[in-house]
């Protein structure tokens, strides 16, 4: 079916590989990714805003965009972060083995590392694990390359969409891990794309910034940006379109497409947030502009007092307006309202009456929808996010370095 | 003893009386106070820069500074906010019946409300409680007022301090309350001072400022501003000091007294945060200037994965820097440090080895230091905070609106 997000990956794509290996930095399960695509493909990337920055995100911001990628090295356990030159060194040796294993030149090789901080990377274990993982990579490999870059994530992340560009079938397949310390900013956590479309790596570059702006850029699990956050992106041509190398239909095809698949990953990353039992839609209309529109959807969807109100499945719009206030934009407060899954509770800047039982039934459902209108413009913009539970409080707190 | 906080109240100054009563707006306990100066006082007060303002900081902020204000009237258990136009009317005639018991204009009297947003306001049971207020006034009823403006506080907020002026014993009594919705800016929750040091509204405002910059605008317990943030004070001239109305060595005194005893009620703010069981002091140092310092400290404060941390006693510095590092204040990534209660785990960008026993045993105690030093400047800035508990998940996830 075309034009619609399905259960594919990474290997979806023609001519792509993937593995996902037991190499040991985790306690256990699948840890090391390895994704390759079989000719040279075009790469960009998007990293981490943070002024701390991990070992591979430095390693592989130096080698973006590029016209010559072919592999993706990701391990999880371990995010080679606050472990100064040794880690430097580490990041370039997982590219140079990784290279080595598919006679390429480590500069085509990109790295990607997420788990705990500050501790060196057992390279012991990695040297062991890479000869393996080049030895199971295949073209159906995608869901275990998935598995492997997961942390506290309770499922996997990988989806893929198919279109038509210029009559050849095209693919987009991505993968992505949450599921704690995710607030991206011009980034996210760990999110690989793999598209057998033929774009240059200027263009790709374009596209992966205009399709992350609805999709990774409006997820906040905890309102936290990782030192590891980057979105990874290879393009290599296999489907047989006309090169896109520059703006034009083919172009806003390819971004439609991205986005529609990306989207999918947030959705799912604020779905299985550390300790969530709801997906929050927090949609802010009526805003000056698309910035503040953003701004006060994050303030509403990394509101604590929010966030426990939708756990608490309680339709508490003062936490909402008092986020939305304290955040600083624009609006008219005797014009705001709010809705709970599509039941207004507030107009006009005062609350009004609703139908109990039915917010009832609705905030006993998995997905709320949380609207509120500024009345200070036309700009929207919609954030995926998640309750704050006490198994976060769980899962963060007995969390030990 | 002069020049150190005590448990004194806003009824320690010369002049003042105060009261707190039962009024029915909460489910049970105190919850009207009224404070009130037997003379004119000077008047000014800080305000919540929330878009979103309740009816009485509108009523209030109208007034101040002012030369002529003798009493507060404060509730707690309504808000007064998102009201409508009949929230004004309510703030309104709050001020002319405290006015009409005490035989004053009402234009003297400030308003501040604190509890549920959204709800009109029992006026009924309010008309009834204020006379009783003014039948119980007295020199002695400062710990009751403090009682009475309590929302989810445990424990009333109330201090002062005394300081020679100029061979005058002044005074500087304070009240506060909590617990919730907690990141004053440029204001805070409710606060109330009272001196019976002689200053003219304009020195007053500015003293407020300098004041709170470093005591109750470094302070946050969830990272949300409230509607209703104020900071109301009123200098009678009752101790006999010279007039202050300019800047010198009298003003200085008085703004560091003022500083001390509102760092004091800062601190028990945080103490006593929602659900808290550690009081978090996160001191950056070496930052570029004062606001990147206090940005980084409040990023380090607000983030729930360190408050999770910090709850399950862990010296997890990765969620430091990586809070750090995402504020994007400037930093030096190869010299930073951090340390927990005066034990360094990091230095120079890089984990350190640290006595894990005696780390254990600073980590069990109520008090946490958490300093991290930027290495990108002189400038320094401490907040006060706390944990995230499983009772801030359960206090907040079931109040229902």
């Amino acid at each position: 079916l075309l034009n619609t997000v399905f259960n594919g990956t990474v290997t979806t794509p023609l001519g792509f590989q993937a593995c996902g290996v037991r190499c040991g930095l985790k306690e256990k399960g699948l840890d090391l990714a390895l994704v390759y695509s079989t000719v040279p493909a075009a790469a960009a990337a998007l990293f981490t805003t943070n002024k701390i920055k991990a070992a591979p995100i430095k390693w592989s911001q130096a080698l973006v965009p590029s016209a010559k990628i072919q592999a993706m090295i990701i391990n999880s356990g371990n995010a080679n972060a606050c472990t100064g030159s040794q880690g430097d060194q580490d990041a370039m040796e997982m590219a140079q083995l990784t290279a080595g294993e598919l006679s390429l030149d480590r500069e085509a090789v990109l790295v990607a590392s997420t788990g705990i901080i500050g501790k060196p990377m057992a390279m012991d274990k990695v040297r062991a694990a890479i000869p393996l993982a080049k030895a199971v990579l295949s073209a159906d490999g995608g869901p275990q390359a998935a598995q492997a870059i997961m942390t506290t994530d309770l499922v996997s992340k990988h989806f893929a969409i198919a279109f038509d560009l210029g009559g050849c079938k095209a693919h987009v397949g991505v993968m992505a891990k949450g599921s704690g310390m995710i607030n991206p900013n011009l980034a996210t956590m760990i999110c690989c794309v793999t598209t057998d479309v033929a774009i240059t790596p200027n263009m790709l570059h374009e596209a992966l910034h205009a399709a992350t702006d609805e999709s990774l850029n409006s997820l906040t699990v905890d309102g936290e940006m990782s030192t590891n956050d980057c979105v990874l992106a290879m393009a290599n041509g296999r489907c047989g379109n006309a090169l896109i190398d520059k703006p034009g239909a083919d172009y806003d095809l390819f971004v439609q497409s991205l986005r529609t698949v990306m989207q999918a990953v947030a959705r799912r990353i604020a779905e299985d947030g550390e300790g969530a039992t709801k997906l929050a839609l927090i949609t802010i209309e009526g805003a000056a502009n698309r910035e503040e529109a953003l701004a006060a959807a994050k303030a509403v969807a990394n509101s604590m007092l929010v966030k426990t109100a939708l756990f608490g499945q309680d339709p508490n719009w003062g936490r909402v307006v008092s986020a939305v206030g304290g955040s600083g934009v624009q609006l008219d407060p005797d014009r705001i309202a709010v809705s709970f899954a599509g039941i207004t509770v507030l107009q006009n800047g005062q609350p009004i009456p609703f139908d109990l039982a039915a917010m009832k039934k609705a905030l006993a459902e998995k997905e709320i929808p949380v609207r509120m209108s500024l009345a200070a413009g036309a700009a929207s913009a919609t954030v995926f996010s998640c309750d704050l539970t006490y198994d976060y409080v769980k899962i963060n707190a007995e969390y030990h370095t």
